[in-house]
């Protein structure tokens, strides 16, 4: 059943009001009529709707709350190095799709773009349409670009902090997410250049864990996909 | 350091003559200069070569054959209902990296796409630039469009064959590669509208096993990448 992420403010008693880009897609896409079900989905909360109005807004009325959860068992939140706009979209896409919680945009060395204000919204709109197509319980968070050493301060929010890096000294995610016992995972994947050595060493003296994403090399837009394909088969069902 | 994949019309004793876009790459993007090194690799084999002439050819010379397989230790054939152009693209660009050893095109009941003729050329040099990139040893094989039939005629060639489908009956993808002893996986995904219930009875009744790629629904162009990163991570290494 097709369902729509919805906000506190468009419910009013067991009635959700549903507009924008919502009500386009109910009567444009899917070509919906009166009596047709949804889902709305709110702070994890799954409500099976009935369409009882449909003109330029729809309304639909709650018959019950359901219980389905898709998500996966650990909060996994990712953090890259910026990279440019259209890789940038498409790593947020797939893993929401893949079920991460959180996308950090991390200023490093050898990033060569910078993010201009308002990017936020349209990763927002990425977020919520790959969030309902893929059956999600919850939106991923985007959060503002930062930069490594502030990365490196949040450490404490986390169970285990990881970073991808091509290097001789091979150690495979595998191992780490194999005995991981705890909720929050924390992945920071380098932007088109990688890592410079003084944030390799930065980054260890933090605590940071380096990582290897199997032999071949992956681009920095394949490493998030990698990661949460893994994550996703190992901590989703 | 870099690469490039040749064929054996390109050697010449110990000589290897490089021509068109690798011509290119060598002056325009990575501005060598005589006496630099390269990898060119052939038929699974690499050579350390020495830049010796660079004009509108550019020869190099073997210095030695030297031995690195970051190749999987599996072959694995996606195949995959015809999608539209861009997303094949972008498959066959991933799963390139992701180490697949070939891809089939399926024409399916719910494919909206046809490829038209010359598409090989183009994804071909994707592939090429995708294996350079991320350091394969071999090039990956792409087939030319074939139906369902056509493909399950092709069992044979397989030690397992699987296909992903959104179902109830939840059967996980990696039961059946901790258990996968032998050598040639297949592995079959729909196109964007999924698969047909007379293409599901068709495969299940033909020894292909229906698995599932965890709760939350990946895009068909997802659900290659999905495969490939976890197979790469359990045959890579």
């Amino acid at each position: 059943m097709q369902r729509y992420f919805i906000n506190e403010n468009q419910i009013n008693n067991d009635i959700i009001t549903i507009t924008n880009e919502d009500v386009h897609h109910i009567k444009t896409v899917m070509r919906m009529r009166l009596d047709d079900k949804i889902i709305a989905v709110m702070d994890n909360k799954l409500f099976q709707c009935q369409l009882i109005n449909i003109g330029s807004v729809v309304e639909a009325k709650i018959i019950e709350e359901i219980s389905e959860n898709n998500e996966l068992s650990v909060n996994v939140t990712i953090a890259q190095g910026l990279v440019r706009r259209e890789k940038t979209e498409e790593v947020i896409r797939r893993i929401t799709e893949l079920g991460a919680s959180n996308y950090i945009p991390v200023d490093m060395k050898r990033s060569v773009v910078k993010v201009k204000e308002g990017k936020v919204d349209r990763w927002n709109k990425i977020i919520k349409e790959a969030s309902e197509q893929s059956h999600r319980n919850r939106l991923m968070n985007v959060s503002d670009v930062i930069n490594l050493k502030e990365l490196i301060k949040e450490k404490p929010k986390y169970d285990l902090c990881l970073f991808a890096h091509v290097d001789q000294n091979k150690n495979p995610i595998e191992g780490y997410l194999n005995e991981f016992l705890g909720k929050n995972i924390l992945i920071l994947v380098g932007p088109e250049g990688g890592f410079d050595p003084t944030e390799v060493k930065l980054l260890l003296n933090n605590g940071f864990f380096m990582v290897s994403l199997g032999n071949l090399i992956l681009r920095t837009e394949t490493a998030p996909l990698y990661i949460m394909s893994i994550i996703n088969n190992k901590f989703g069902e």
